[in-house]
Parts: C-alpha cells; structure tokens; sequence
C-alpha cells in the first residue's frame, strides 16, 4: 500500500501497549522470542519448545518438555460434531474460512469459562488445529475420512503424516519444524492485535483465536507464501524469471514477498528457510523452483533494493514436500497460533479495553426528512 | 476497569482512523448516524432505514424503502448444512458463541470472492442473524425446528415472531425497532474496531463480522445489558433495590449498566428506552422491574454521580417481552452487524492495514541454553 498522508492511518509507529514476548527489528537478528534470537532458536530447539516459551515465558526443561509433548499428543481427536462441520464445509471453501469455522465451533463445545482453563485451551488448539484442517482437506478433496490421531513426535510430522498418509522423512519433518518457529511470533502485527483487541473485552480465547485467523486471512497480511507460489510457479528458467519480473516492474505490478512493513533491510526469518529450501531442491532432484526464487531474489534487489521476507522461500520449501498452494497460510495459523494466545494472556495480565478515537468526517448535523420529502 | 498508568493503554483518546458514519458525545444529543440524531431517528423512522442509512450513507426513498425490505425478508432462510450445524450446538453453549459460529459458517457457504458482493453480503447478515439465533435457541431448548421464513414486515417482528411462534403486538414490534435503531452504530468501540483491524488486511466481510461478535461477547463490552437483568431480577421492590445497591457500592463490588467510556453526563440513549420500558410495564400490569429500575437510576446518581447507559432499561424491557436473558446481546449483534459493516465498507475505502507498534518489556537478549542446562 502506497503511504497515505492521513493522521493515524494504520496506527503506525504508535504505541498501543507493552509486550514482553517479541521484539521485530531491535536486537540481535532481527527478531526474539522472549529475548532468544530467532536463529539461534530455529538452529537449537524444536516448534514444542518455542510454544512453550510462547506459553510459559521460559524454555521447558526436559521432563516438562516432554509432559508437554505427551499432553499435546494425546489432544489430536476431533469430537464427532466437529467432523460433522467439516463434512459440511464444500471443497471449494477458503480453507482460512474452514480453520476459522473450526475453531469458532471448537469453542460452543469446549467453552472457556474462566481464564484459568486458558492454557488447556491454548494446548488444545495448538494439538487439533492440524487435525480440523487436514480432516476437511481430505474428507472434502480426496473423499475419505482420516484417522487424526497419530502418533507422531511433533505437530509439524503430525500434518504431513494426514496429508500424505504417511510418516515423513526427517528431513522434512525438520523443515515443518524449522518453519512453524519462524511463523510463530511477531509482536502487533494485525493478526495479533485482533486478538488483542478481542481479549481486551474480556471474551474468551475462541472468539481471540477465530478473529485472529479472520484478519490473517486478508491479503495484506497471511497470504503472502500463496502469492509469491502463484508468482513463482509458472516461472521456466532464472532467465524467464528475470524477464517476467522486470515487465511487472515496468508494468508497476504488486510483487508479493518482498519487503516488510517493520524490517528495512532485511528479514532475519529469510536466510534462514532459503537454506532449507536449498536442501529440498537437492533431495527432490529438481531445483528449477528453488533456482527461479534465486534470481527473483536477486532482481528485485538490483532494481528496487527489496529483500524477501519470510514468505518468499517458504513457496518452494512448501512445495517441494507436496504441500498444496492452499495449505500454505493454515500452515500459518497451526503456528501462530502459539503467539495470538500468549499476546492473549499478556493482554488479560494488564487489561484496559481497546477503544480509540475516530476523526469525524461526516455530514454536519441535520433534521431527518420525512419519508415522502427525501 | 481503574485507570492504569500505561502509555497508550487501551489506545484511550489516540485517532485510529477517520469515520462519516457516527459522532459520540459530540453534537446534539450526544450521538448521531450520519448527522442524524439518534432521539429525532428512535422518533421518526425503522430500523430497516437506518440499517439503509449505515450502509449507503443516506436515508432511503420511499421506493428504495420498499425494495430494501423486500429483499430483506427474501433472505431469511437457513441453508440445510447452516441448520445441520447449529443442531450440533449444545444448549448450554453461550448464544454469542452460536452466532460467531453461523456467521462463520455462512461465510464457508457464501464466501464473499470480491468487495463488490459486500452489499449484498451485508443484507443477507441482517436477515439471517436473527434466523440464525433463533433456530438454534428454539431447536436446543424447545427441540423444534422452526420455519425462520415468516411474513413480518420488520427485523425485529421477525425476531420476536420466532421466539414466540406468533408476529409480536404493534407495541413490542415498536420497542424492538428503537432498540435496534439505538445499538446500531458506535465509532470505534472494541467490536468495530476488531471489524476495521480485520478489515485493514483486506478480508472477507464474514472474517471481519465474526471477529466482531467474538469482541462484543466480551463482558466489559456486549454483555451488560445481561448483567443488569442479573442485578435487577432478584430485587422485591424499590428499597430492596436500595438496600442491596447500597450493599454493592460499600462491597465495591462493580455495578453494570452504569458510566460509560465516552459520555461523561448521560447516555442519550437511556431516556429513549427508559420510556419504552415504562410503556411496557403498564402493559404487562406489573412494574416491580421498571420501578427497581428506576431507583437504581437514583441511587447511582445520587451516590456516584454515575448515569445508567444504553444497556440498562433493556434489561426490563426485554424481558418484559418474554426475551430470555441469554438472548440479549445476540440482539445486540442484530442491530450493530449495520455498524460493523458499514465500518468496513469504510475502511476498505481508504485503507491502510492496521498495524501499531508495542512497547518491549521482555527479558534482554540472551543465549538458548541446552536442553539439559535449563
């Protein structure tokens, strides 16, 4: 979006409370959760033990760990009212729309009603969230009813094991790993401060969690690993790459995936899945996907001092494990969910209602007009 | 909520936006639609022309009036897969957690693919919300499943023809259109602004409607008008009512229906449904709750100089038209799903994503110490 020379447009550089989970742009790389650089957590430690950072405020120790692994294993199953939803949401449905209904419905059965349960809950969405999504995708695109309790160590093997009916590879399970932790937390971004915004009425962590998912679901904000697949697909060759991008350079076309709304020269999350996508193209035999993203990378750099964000090489990293275009940004959500939840929490810790001011620029003050004389 | 010493809690007084659509505390009485105020609009016109008002910024002819509310009764029925799910809502979930959920899920079955279909998606929201409620309130509690396609001329006729399994007396259809009128539209309270923070990322108009209505279940928001029936129905009479307030306020204890965030002398919405609350109380042929009501209103003032809000002399008046007290702030959403909406029109049309900055109070940065060294 172009600047818009309006007072207070998208709150920008305003402050709008305090945050103890994230900081974006200040130390270190670039990114930390609760003081850890964002690469030193995606080089050391798995996606549980950043949502229990995310949850808790500290690393789990081992037996924690793996009480919480257990707990979050054990919460894969669907109740049968929630297939029923599922089945009944068509193929061709949003699947951002499917995961929002899931989620909104989860909690008319599972209610929170009292701030105490919150953690359970928290547990609870991060465990099922693959299952309502997988569930849907495979009931309504291939027919069949799915067994959502498997018993895979973690919650990125979980979604490949239902989407593809079977365990997977290391190394794949190690880059769903690698990739929920780069999606998991980014301070006020839109997402999380709907959520904030909800959770500072008090209401519960449904109804935070379902209007989160609502705003992710905007193209502004979690579609970007969507578009950039849609950019990069039909790219042949790093030759055709260059010359399709510079004409929608000319042409002064939106490029999705590069550039951030915080980071000014680069974003830290980037490096970091380019290298993974880097080894996929190396195991699948076939790196035309990775090797377009390169130059694409390169160009608008060159020509408009662009860097990718973390969105640009999560594309072919997703696509080289089979993972459908549509899946990407509910991939998305099964991730930042970790971070809607803790902000939700922080909010409820310190809490005064979210209601700002509007500038008022409608009509003066005027006499309603009878029917017959309008 | 006390006053907190926090930099830019709660966004209180900060500009997030501009809006044409509603001034509080402003001009005339205090609120007005479109320069329209809300006294002289609960006097001359019906809900429908307000609805109409919000949504095309002017008040409809006498032919637009007519199509409008024939279009409008065209869209009340239930898809089947719509009806299949709120069947699988247990009656003892919160009803604000129902219509989160139908509007999710009408969002599955009617996903808005473009912002050109957002009128038409606005419409078919007003008239089913009500559909929506109803069928599951009627199916979970009474085990029948209505036919939500009835003749009534009115929103709120509908609504109360449902519940009663007959069309409402010219008075109560009459309270419900002023009801509906007076909790139209806001500014940016904390469930629009959800809708606009929503809106700001470019998503679907029912992504940003849901997350509304997860804001406004929220008990410092929507729910006070419940919580005044919960005060108010146990009180025997006028010095009962004396008594236990008295009790309350040296108790601390917090009162609900009372002050508001913006008006600091009056909500001009009050003495509107006060009127009708007493109208109704002569009808009924007993007014223990108007008159317990009215001596609330007195000993709050005289003991904290605070003023019953919009929510208030609802209570009474609800429930002296039979409306269940768990049904109240789903009407709630009836009427504000024009604010919303109208805001979201808005938003799309000037729009930049909405996206504030935090305060960082976390730990400083630190190393990721090994999983045995934690």
């Amino acid at each position: 979006m172009a600047e818009k020379a309006l007072t207070g447009a998208g709150l920008r550089g305003q402050v709008a409370g305090q945050t103890a989970l994230c900081t974006v742009g200040k130390t270190g790389s670039g990114l930390t959760y609760y003081g850890y650089d964002i690469k030193e957590l995606a080089e050391k430690v798995s996606f549980e033990e950043v949502a229990y950072l995310l949850a808790y405020g500290e690393l789990p120790k081992e037996s924690q760990l793996t009480e919480y692994r257990t707990r979050l294993k054990s919460m894969r199953g669907l109740p049968q009212p929630l297939k029923d939803v599922l089945e009944r949401i068509p193929a061709e449905a949003h699947p951002m729309d499917v995961l929002r209904t899931g989620c909104s419905f989860l909690g008319n059965l599972e209610t929170e009603s009292d701030f105490s349960e919150a953690d359970r809950n928290i547990e609870r969405m991060l465990a099922v969230f693959p299952s309502i999504i997988m569930y849907w995708y495979r009931y309504s695109h291939d027919g069949v009813r799915i067994e959502t309790e498997t018993n895979d160590d973690s919650i990125g093997a979980h979604f490949l094991h239902m989407l593809h009916d079977k365990a997977p590879s290391e190394l794949h399970a190690a880059v769903m790993n690698t990739s929920l932790i780069l999606y998991a937390e980014h301070e006020f971004n839109a997402s999380t401060f709907t959520a904030r915004v909800c959770a500072s009425t008090l209401s519960d962590i449904h109804s935070c969690v379902t209007g989160a998912i609502g705003s992710l679901r905007g193209p502004l904000h979690g579609g970007a690993n969507e578009a950039a697949m849609d950019l990069i697909e039909n790219m042949e060759s790093p030759e055709d790459a260059e010359q399709t991008l510079m004409g929608m350079l000319e042409r002064k076309e939106k490029i999705m995936g590069f550039g951030h709304a915080i980071y000014r020269e680069f974003d830290p999350r980037n490096d970091i899945i380019k290298a993974w996508s880097k080894k996929l193209a190396d195991e699948f035999g076939d790196s035309r996907l990775y090797d377009v993203s390169v130059r694409c990378e390169d160009v608008m750099w060159r020509e408009k001092k662009l860097f990718p964000n973390a969105d640009f090489f999560h594309a072919s990293a997703y696509h080289y494990m089979g993972i459908p275009t549509k899946l990407f940004t509910p991939i998305f959500v099964m991730s930042r969910v970790t971070g809607w939840t803790a902000h939700v929490k922080e909010q409820r810790a310190n809490n005064r209602i979210i209601r700002p001011s509007a500038d008022y620029t409608g009509p003066e003050a005027r006499p309603v007009p009878a029917l017959s004389e309008r």
